[in-house]
């Protein structure tokens, strides 16, 4: 198995570490960052650098996998500087968290039958190739999507590329999956931050003081790559600001409860508990 | 030292267990749930039991130090019936998370000096006596606020209680803890619920599949005890719907950042991605 990863982060880095103990897989990589690839050589978890965009073209992908693992905001314009390889015998993936700008692309080129999208559901708070695990997408739930049009062979080799990794694969549709993803990742991720730009304006010295471990937990999710959730939040903004209206309208319906229903509250509180402990 | 704990759930469970390894302390508890107490005489945490609110009346109590542990809306009254305690030789103290109610009865009894409040910042998403953990409060903050007329000596007595088991203790105005809180402890809470609520009604099976390990971080916060979070909220209602209504502002600012200010989403991610480093 011939694997290239382009952009060699926390997602690609784990990929290739995971993969490169696996007998007879090849893995390339492309990062403009030379100290993530160099890293990733010295430690074994891939075989060979590409140095350059242009020197994709020459680079032989019978039958790879082509695993694009850059921020978000770049996948659109790598998946346009490898069209070359759209319907050919390369299969393309992605890992990002948000779909319909990669299918908006991918419509531009009628849909090629060998681009199947990726998210795994799995990162850490900490970022780069220095801190990829080797185990990151074990036991981890990983979505596909895809244009109704593409071929069975792709799809399967995307597929059993996680399922090597110890993912969990699920396939649903494009739209649904960014209209879904906006409430169970994106939205928590906004309140993060918003929660955190409340407590600064606090403008109280030694907050910590004041805070038990569970606001840290709470908070962890702000500690993630903002580059990343920059993207994330500008790419799928439609159904975040969805998802964030919600929210905001089910704040004011608790407000109202803690106000006028006291004695309605626990009872609220508990059946959310429920919903909490069955699901998560 | 005679220790006498009224309500004996995690909070004052954990206090037991770890100050009945300190020698000469001897540790009398009361609480409504039998199986708590005799959980608690079998593990060895407490040396006997009080079996009413009524013996709490035939007991000596010279030189004790009584620490109410009961959920926040049953304080004022276990405060009402100890009241023939107030400034006597006895300590008095409780490890609720409002503070303004307790203010008020005190206000009634013109403010007895053997009366300091205590908030043990430390917790668990368990609770009962059964989850009670000897170590709780190790390397955890203590805040302690007070009427100014409290005398010394009881203000040291719970100081030194708290120093005992490890907690680094700090003394605020009666007040400002309860507006300080509402933000960096109630405020996480609230919107755990809400954030629980708006998934809730997505209606979407196997919503697992579409949530990362963060999320169940971020939600950990809502396995807590629904009675207490109940009780908070009610009782501290207008500091916390104060910081709901802030939180409500900034999540329409970042919606509108999201909106129109792609450029500047990072830069604010990151000021605010520092500001969680520096404190928590």
């Amino acid at each position: 198995m011939n694997i290239v990863i382009i952009g060699l982060g926390l997602i690609g880095g784990s990929i290739a570490k995971s993969l490169s103990v696996i007998d007879k897989v090849k893995i390339k990589a492309f990062d403009m960052n030379k100290d993530s690839i160099n890293n990733a050589l010295e430690n074994g978890s891939i075989h060979s650098a590409i140095h350059s965009l242009e020197e994709l073209k020459n680079t032989e992908f019978n039958n790879s996998i082509i695993i694009i693992a850059t921020p978000p905001s770049a996948v659109v314009n790598v998946l346009k500087s490898i069209s070359f390889l759209f319907n050919s015998t390369a299969t393309i993936t992605d890992t990002t968290s948000t779909k319909s700008l990669l299918d908006q692309c991918l419509k531009e080129f009628d849909f090629p039958n060998n681009v199947i999208f990726s998210h795994p559901v799995a990162g850490s708070h900490l970022s780069g190739e220095i801190n990829s695990i080797i185990d990151l997408f074990h036991d981890k739930s990983v979505i596909l999507s895809h244009h109704h049009s593409v071929s069975q062979l792709h799809l399967d080799n995307v597929s059993d590329l996680w399922k090597k990794l110890g993912s969990k694969v699920s396939v649903i549709d494009v739209k649904i999956h960014d209209e879904i993803f906006a409430y169970t990742s994106h939205l928590p991720h906004a309140v993060s931050y918003a929660v955190l730009r409340t407590l600064k304006e606090l403008d109280q010295q030694n907050l910590s003081v004041f805070s038990g471990g569970g606001l840290g937990e709470f908070l962890r999710l702000a500690s993630s790559s903002t580059q990343m959730w920059a993207d994330v939040f500008s790419i799928n903004k439609k159904n975040i600001v969805m998802a964030i209206d919600d929210l905001i309208e089910n704040l004011n319906l608790l407000k109202n409860d803690i106000e006028n229903n006291p004695k309605d509250l626990q009872l609220l509180l508990e059946e959310l508990k429920i919903f909490k402990e069955e699901n998560y």
